[in-house]
């Protein structure tokens, strides 16, 4: 094992720097892995994840919103023209997410006090 | 599906609120999900992260150390007694949490850029 020696350990977890700080940076803050799963079960409107995320601001969730649109985590579809409704839904990108939530909760079920 | 439209979807992810912050509580910072990767290969002396995790203080490792400590995620274990010397290692639920890292390392992997 003289090649662990020599390259970092932390090597083994990510083959790049920087790939673990990049699913952070989207979870990591109070919440979107809440309104992440609450995308699970498919599209929601504005209005039903506000219900949803009792006691987030309607403005904290246009955030976080506008936030996982930019990053291609969830995708914002018109299902209505007039007056025109909208529906967020995850990505490709932000499904596999879900897997790491997943694993968190799993751990912290066994784990949270 | 009935069951689904009444329970709140991320009860399918975490069966308790809280579970999936409780794990974030720990990795939600710069240094240690690095500082849990070195741990992976086994335990290590204060000196040697401070080398694998070039560009970290003293104080700050000092503080990851202790909150995991104190967490229960990592052990302090006395190898030599005159001088005191120790070397960090990961507990069980340590060990569960690095599942978590390598998510978020594959995730990070196929989408980080």
């Amino acid at each position: 094992m003289a090649f662990q020696t020599v390259k970092p350990a932390c090597m083994s977890i990510e083959k790049r720097p920087g790939c673990i700080q990049s699913a952070l940076k989207i979870l990591g803050d109070k919440w979107t892995p809440l309104l992440l799963g609450q995308l699970v079960s498919g599209q929601k409107t504005f209005g039903e994840l506000e219900i949803d995320l009792a006691g987030i601001s309607p403005r904290t969730l246009s955030d976080r919103l506008s936030k996982l649109e930019i990053s291609e985590i969830i995708t914002k579809n018109k299902y209505n023209e007039h007056p025109p409704r909208y529906k967020y839904g995850l990505t490709a990108k932000g499904q596999e997410l879900q897997e790491v939530l997943v694993k968190m909760a799993e751990w912290g079920e066994k784990y949270h006090q």
